[in-house]
Formats: C-alpha cells, structure tokens, sequence
C-alpha cells in the first residue's frame, strides 16, 4: 500500500518560512544524514576493499531503475551519472547520428541556454541547421522529412509551458525524426511519460523536484528499442561488457549500462539515492495529481496583479507556476523579506516551484495570505 | 612554515590494518564528516538561495587552484569537474582538434583500458590512426610528423613504471605533436611537473593518492599557452562567459573555466576539497621525497619471493611500488587475512600503493614484517 503522504520524509527548514523554489533545488530527505554518515564510515573502513564490496558501482543502474517510474520509463532504460548537461551532448550525438544524412535539428529560441550550447555544437559537428521555433505553436510546422531530431525542454523554464511529449513524439516519428527531451522542470512534480509516449531519448537533472541535493548527478533514458542499436556517446571504462577484465578494446555493455562512462559520482548518487527511496513510497500518478490541485490552488488564490504566465490547463504546465509582474524582481526580493522564497527570470517572470512530496495545501494557502498582505 | 607530518590528520582505519590501497582509494581527511554536515545543514536551511549564496558554483576553478600545485601547475589551468573518462574526451578531441590533418594518434597497447577506449572512439571521430606501442622504449620511434597527439597514462597501471613527462613532452613538440597526460596513478603521490614539463593537457581522477573520496570528480588542464586557442570540447552552461546571463549563443569563458560543462557535483566537490585543503599544508617537493624514500624502504625490506616490477629509480615510478610474484593473487588474499591490504593485477602483479600524506616509515617495516611472516 503506498503512502499518500511523505511530506514527514524530508527535513525541515527554518521555521516561518515557505520555500517554493523546488525549481532550484528540492529539500533535503531527513534520511540523507544518516546514509551519508553511513558512505564515510564505509570510507573511513575500507581497510578492505571499497570498490568490489560496496555497492558503489551498480549504483547508476540501481538509482535509474528507481528513478524510471517517477518518469514514466521501463526498468533497465535509465541510467544516473554525468551531469545533465554531459548528458545532453551524449543524447543529441547519439539521435544525430541515427539520423545522418538528415540534416536540421529542430528546438525552441527560448529553450534553457545550456540545451542551445549543446544544440549549437552537435549540430556543427553533425552538419546540422538548428532550426528554433519561437513558439510551440510553430514546431508542427517546422518538423519535416529533413529533421534529424527535435530537442526540447519538456517544460519550457520561463512560461513553464509543458510540451505534449506524445503528441510531438508522434509528429517527428510520422516524418523519421526522432526526439529529445530534456526533463529538468518537470520531472519529479508532472507526468513525463516517456514509455508510453515512444519518447527516443531524454536527460534531465537530480537535484530540482527530484530532491537529489545540491549539484545531484543527472540521468540519461534511451528507449529499448534504441538500446542494442545505438553505440555509446562516449565510450568509458563503465560502459563496458566486462569493466573489471580490463580488456583492451572497447566492448559496450547490453542495455542502458553502456552509456555510463567513468567511475560514479558516489557521495552523490548516495544523497540521491535518498531522495529516490522516497519517490519508491508514493504513487506517482497520485503525486502528479497532488501537483496539479497545489498549483491549481494556488493560480485561484494569488493577487490579480500576478498575471498567469504559464498555460492555464495543468496538463500543459511543468513543475512551477510562473506568473507576470512589472517588478518581478523587486516582487521576489520583498517576498524573501517575508520569509518566502521564490525565484525570478528576467525581465517580469515570477515563479513558484511546488513539490508534490513535501508540499501542502496550507503552505500554498499561506503563501496567497504573504502576497496578499504584501501587494495590499 | 608547512608542516611536514599530517598523517594526523587522516582517520585511522580499523585496528591493526595495513591500508596499501591508496592507488584505489586514499583515505579519508578527518575534517570531511564535518564539511559534509556543514553542505548538508547548507541543503536543510537553503530557504535562501542555495546557487547564488553559496561557494558552491566557485568550486571547479577553487579546487583547482589548490590542486594546481599538488601537480606541478600554474593557478588558473586547472578545473575540477566531471569524470575522469569524461575529462580524457575532452582533452583527446581538444588536442586531436588542434592537429586535424594529422592522421596518428600515439599510445600504449598497455595503457589503462577507459584510456584506450577513449583512444579508439577519438581516433574514429578524428579519422586518426591509433598507433599503440608495446614499451616505453619504442615510443621515441613512434612520433614522427604525421602524429597529432601523444596520449599516455604518466604512470603504468601495472608496472608503476612513469614517463618521463617532460623528455616525451620535447619530443613531441619537436616533431610537432600534442601531448595528453593521464595522471591518476601519479598525482598526489610523485612530481608530474605539467607546466615546467610544457604538458598541452592533463586529466586525473580525485580518488586515489589525492584522497577526494569515493568517485572524487577528476580533473583536467589545459596549458595556459593553449586556454585561449581552445574552444571547449563540450559546450555547457557553465564553461559561458556569463552563466548567470542565460544568453542564447554559446560564448566561452576567459581561461580554464570555459571547459567546465554543468552544474557542479557539490557533494563530491566539498569533499573532494577536505582532501586539498590538507595538501595546502605540505611543501609537495617534501611529501615527493617521502613518497621515494618509503617506496625504496619498501623495495629495500621485501621478501627475495618478490620480483620488483617497477623501475628501481624512484623517479621512474609512480604511486604504487609492483612486484612479480607466480601466486600474485593468493598472497594478495593472504595478506588480507594478515590485515594487510594491497591489489593485484592480473596475471602476477602485486601493487602496494603508498601515500605520502599518511603512511609512515614504521607502516613498511610492519607490512615488510607481515610478508616475512607469511612467506616464510
């Protein structure tokens, strides 16, 4: 029976104040003391060895196995390790190289920078145009028989507008392109569905709502039915059949173990594992309801100056809420002296990152009293 | 004044264990539990700003500036970041960059195996020739002008044996060639001389005799000469000239931080630093001379069973001191249950990895006394 809420599972913050800048880093699960106490008393110890009697080494597979669910994904297709933007030029190279001989990469003007400097370099190296589209509503039009890939932020980190990862999906499979999904502001708060979805590749961050902590490694999904086809973006000693045989020419590992490369980021994936034990307790889709009715909740309650800025349908929103103010930043900065932490992005962007795990109707409806009182 | 002991401040491991290991994992400083609570009530209380208010984004250029001296670097050519295998891409595909046109790509058949799988991945992307030479002796040989890069681990993985940066360095830039060091089994235990050397790139990894923890971040350098020449290999976020300024166009950074890709591993950062911050207080020439005088101690009181493996001259060695010997895998199980630990290398090595940082002279005589005990 899975619980419906874990809100007691992460620890809490100073007293008085509400934190809904889960968009930048989730909060901290009370049990990531203790496993982390545990990782340097085994560090301390390791007068035997670490490498072969921890558990170290399987944790990018064990993490991802954990993490599929909370993504929409299969056991075996996601692996944890690199950080998102590695992973990003690991997915792109791979679905342009799928696709040589296309020769247009396909993603939005406004989507996250990194995605863009990523975009800017695969496409010189695979010959590609990188076509952007300047708003959603264009990219039907856009993605034709000369698309190699379309590369999107599933939800955009401005408007907080949620691409509808099937519907695009199915569009650049109908035209031979494949897709790439970066997952960063949705996953962990909204239905990413990327098995039923047919999604090719996806990456996406550890540290936002997936509560991973501070600079929490990020995690590569590749489709099974890409898997056997696809060699690795970078091959590395742990994308290797047989790491330990130290064979010396370049054998990639069955399935998804193939795309990791060097050692695991221990210390990290240890905080993440963490947070992804909580996920383990919940039902996802429960939680992406709870989201839903957090962020509904709180579009009901905010002063009418905040104008929505995200889509108004929970379905096509990501994990925060962005609304517009002329003086977003000064907003923002007046909420921190009210003991509310928000984020901006320029020029007139306010947004509310809500956490389906610890999260609560009376946190949203204390935050509408906090606006009210300072708009007033 | 620096100090020339701080094996005080390293945790002492179980009871009566010999810990030969280090060039596996080195141990742990006994100031990281605390750094690690000091990051985690960061996390808890981060109802700020926990990017902008912290040191967090900092670390990367930080860290290696404390490393820089630790090998033989100039401040402002290190980053710290990424894994080792990930950081060899970058500096294969920077230097192969630099020489396109050349067709050959030098190194040693011998040559730690994620080395080499770079290697043949590189080579392919480049349309280089991998050229892998059997022994040290025929690498003079092997460069000529059609060579684009020299590719070496500095120090043999099974053998110990180390170049001789600074001679294979000449050699290549004679003939026109770049040179890519891998310095893991070196750094930290022996000199790698990377700027008096004239080394174009360096990579390593945080784990071993630089005792940053389990899965520490590597490393990497770029020559000063060469920062401004270099575009990254892999453009990211925070390798832009202003990351915070979320520009569409890819724009990179002044100096080394331009090959910094995502955000940083904050946990493995903070204690990978511990470590650091203890070579901060040791003169790296003194802690070279000790790492030379307890490897030839250790040379000096072995069993006659023992085969030296590695060079006699001490400059010739890297971090690990290896003997030949038929059973090499029993006596490493044997040992362990003496509480000695070393490794093995397949078929007939035995490494014994020395730290300078903490193990002391009365350390060898006691594992030398062990191994009498056992052979006898």
């Amino acid at each position: 029976m899975k619980k419906r809420n874990v809100a007691g599972q992460f620890a809490a913050g100073p007293r008085g104040w509400l934190y809904f800048d889960a968009n930048s880093i989730g909060a901290m699960p009370k049990i990531a003391p203790r496993r982390m106490a545990k990782l340097l008393a085994e560090w301390q110890a390791l007068r035997r060895r670490g490498w072969s009697e921890s558990d170290w080494l399987d944790a990018p597979r064990r993490l991802g196995d954990k993490l599929a669910p909370v993504i929409g994904a299969k056991k075996g297709s996601v692996i944890v390790g690199d950080s998102t933007s590695v992973n990003l030029h690991k997915a792109l190279a791979m679905a342009a190289g799928l696709r040589r001989g296309r020769r247009v990469i396909v993603s939005e003007a406004g989507t996250f920078p990194t995605d863009l400097y990523v975009a800017q370099q695969v496409a010189r190296r695979y010959r590609c145009r990188l076509v952007l589209v300047k708003d959603p509503s264009e990219l039907d039009a856009a993605i034709d028989r000369r698309t190699a890939v379309v590369y999107l932020s599933h939800t955009d980190y401005r408007t907080g507008h949620r691409h509808d990862l099937r519907a695009v999906t199915r569009r650049a499979h109908a035209r031979g392109a494949l897709t790439v999904w970066d997952l960063s502001h949705s996953a962990g708060a909204v239905a990413t569905d990327l098995a039923s979805g047919d999604a090719d590749f996806a990456v996406g961050c550890g540290y936002k709502y997936l509560c991973g902590g501070p600079g929490a490694p990020g995690y590569l999904y590749v489709a099974p039915r890409l898997q056997a086809r696809v060699e690795p973006a970078f091959q590395g000693w742990f994308g290797h059949a047989e790491p330990m045989a130290f064979e010396p020419r370049f054998r990639a590992a069955r399935g998804i173990q193939r795309h990791a490369v060097g050692t695991p980021a221990v210390a990290g994936n240890v905080l993440f594992e963490a947070a992804l034990d909580v996920f383990t307790r919940v039902n996802p889709a429960e939680l992406f309801r709870k989201h839903a009715a957090l962020s509904q909740l709180l579009i009901s309650l905010v002063p009418e100056e905040l104008i929505l800025a995200s889509p108004s349908d929970p379905h096509r929103r990501g994990g925060f809420v962005a609304f517009r103010h002329r003086q977003a930043e000064a907003l923002v900065e007046e909420l921190q002296a009210r003991r509310v932490v928000a984020s901006v992005r320029k020029p007139n962007i306010v947004r509310f990152g809500l956490s389906p795990l610890y999260h609560r109707e009376t946190d949203v409806r204390e935050l509408a009293r906090r606006l009210h009182a300072m708009l007033d």
